[in-house]
């Protein structure tokens, strides 16, 4: 497996990316193409000095695209941007698998003009794996398509369906519409002809669910559109960032319960780690003739690491055939 | 000060409210007129014997508002539910205000049907108080119009400005629209247009605003539309809930982690009562001519004693009087 890493991606830079990278080699043995700044990353590389550089090569991309640049504007402009640099070799078939932390809208729009998308699929959806109080679940669209069409809910179910099954290997994934109450006359008419057009498909659709049964894990697929699912996912961050920050200001006030903090340290830690986003790998942009895999912008070395573990199971397991596979089923 | 309460609503059901207003008898001298089944709120009353009773009479009202049932199908055919005679009080200037933790569908119709909407004001919105880092802000609609148009969320954006200056005492509340991304060039034509709209007017508009910002108390009103909002709340309990039962389960398996948590609940209780929903009492659904306010379905009599207040005092700061007024400034 060769996969292709954006090393101009992530908040922190290079850094990161080149040692997630090494780390990838390391561990799944795979080949590495990173793209970006060469002076840059073969300055990274030389700083760790591991031996592992002939699986790792160097692609020069002198162009980054910023977090904050409108996307389909700066892929016009920067065609020596590592997004467009890196998704025309993968386009070229001379890799298996594409990742980056950069701008996601720009990794998205990119990736339609370049790779296309499947035979059948219409949009696509970045699917992104959760922690749950019952394992991992998975929502899909956070920030692909934040105005879509009821038919592009279907096929995010058909997408996330075949990701869960050769990915999460979950048999048979239960999948529920993200509305504002269970009952099926509830929510907007484009929810409405959403839950038709799933309800009438072979998939396991189990109906409306609500904001409150994401983290339950009510289901192992959560559907909604790009903008509730980039809300939900940043919302999500924040309550418990803020919730950690006011009980460590809290407890400051209280020395007993500082040695109390002290002493659920490790209980702390073990939760944080089952937690962790960086443990799932990125999250697949799911329509896309191609193995896509989007990271957070503040991905850590580990994400990265992952992510890469995913673009190559995602090839490896070749997901998307079975998408275009269910299309026709379901 | 005589404020109705809907006292077949909560999910406990009258129990509930004829506590809370036993409580607000006692700490605030409001008057209450409690609707609902004859019978078993005097049984409620009767089993508290508190010498209040003189404060509190009883309006019959046989019917209940399941949580379940649509919204205007129930409102037209229940005539004598707790929610349609209570609110017809309310019409009838009978009463200073209406809280109920009922149906919140239900109350938004039958409150735009009976009330109807102040002069200027296309749709209702329900502005709720949340805590954040800072202190706390307002998220405008949760969940009255879930498909809103441009004009409605400008007006939110009035409605909730007055609400924060003379409920929650914010001299020059900061507004933000909560989109996918701070720059104006993000989001989907809806979204953009209300942009436009809040930019033009004289409001405090300080732009877009993401997921993130919420809970960071980056603006003092978080304007989004009614399906949006609705995810928020929920999703953002069902975060804290998650979080606190994860970490019980890891904590049960250390006995070491055991002793800290007993060490750290006094710092933990502190902060619960800062973040407890019931606190803030209820929110009022805005651009109503009358005092509305809306109570969680799982209120607690303390929820609904402070949403009497918050009643009463909409009605005393004449809120509505002051939305009037700044739709023309703004």
């Amino acid at each position: 497996m060769r996969i292709i890493v954006d090393a101009m991606g992530s908040e922190i830079g290079t850094s990161v990316e080149v040692e997630g990278a090494i780390q990838a080699v390391k561990e799944y043995g795979h080949d590495i193409i990173l793209v970006g700044d060469e002076a840059v990353i073969k300055r990274e590389l030389h700083k760790r000095g591991t031996g592992v550089h002939g699986k790792i090569s160097v692609i020069h991309a002198p162009e980054r695209i910023e977090m904050h640049e409108p996307a389909a504007l700066s892929v016009r402009r920067k065609r020596k941007s590592s997004i467009v640099v890196g998704l025309e070799i993968l386009k070229r078939n001379e890799a298996d698998g594409f990742v980056s932390a950069g701008n996601t809208g720009a990794v998205v729009c990119a990736a339609t003009l370049s790779l296309r998308m499947l035979p059948g699929i219409e949009r696509p959806g970045i699917a992104i794996a959760i922690p749950t109080m019952t394992g991992v679940s998975v929502i899909i669209d956070v920030g692909a398509n934040i105005d879509p069409k009821a038919l592009h809910l279907f096929q995010y179910g058909v997408m996330a369906d075949a990701y869960c099954r050769y990915i999460l290997h979950k048999s048979n994934p239960k999948i529920g519409l993200l509305n504002v109450g269970e009952e099926e006359s509830k929510g907007t008419e484009f929810i409405k002809e959403a839950h038709t057009l799933l309800s009438e498909s072979k998939l396991n659709f189990i109906g409306n669910i609500e904001g409150r049964d994401i983290y339950v894990g009510t289901v192992d697929i959560v559907i909604c559109d790009g903008f509730v699912g980039n809300v939900i996912l940043k919302v999500s961050e924040s309550v418990i960032d803020t919730l950690v920050k006011l009980i460590k200001k809290e407890i400051k006030t209280n020395p007993i319960a500082m040695i109390g903090a002290l002493l659920i340290t490790t209980s702390w830690k073990a939760l944080k780690k089952k937690m962790d986003y960086a443990e799932y790998g990125g999250a697949p942009l799911l329509g896309i003739d191609g193995a896509c895999i989007i990271s957070h912008g503040s991905s850590s070395p580990k994400a990265i690491k992952n992510a890469i573990r995913v673009a190559a199971e995602f090839k490896e397991q070749d997901v998307n055939k079975h998408i275009i596979e269910e299309l026709e089923i379901y």
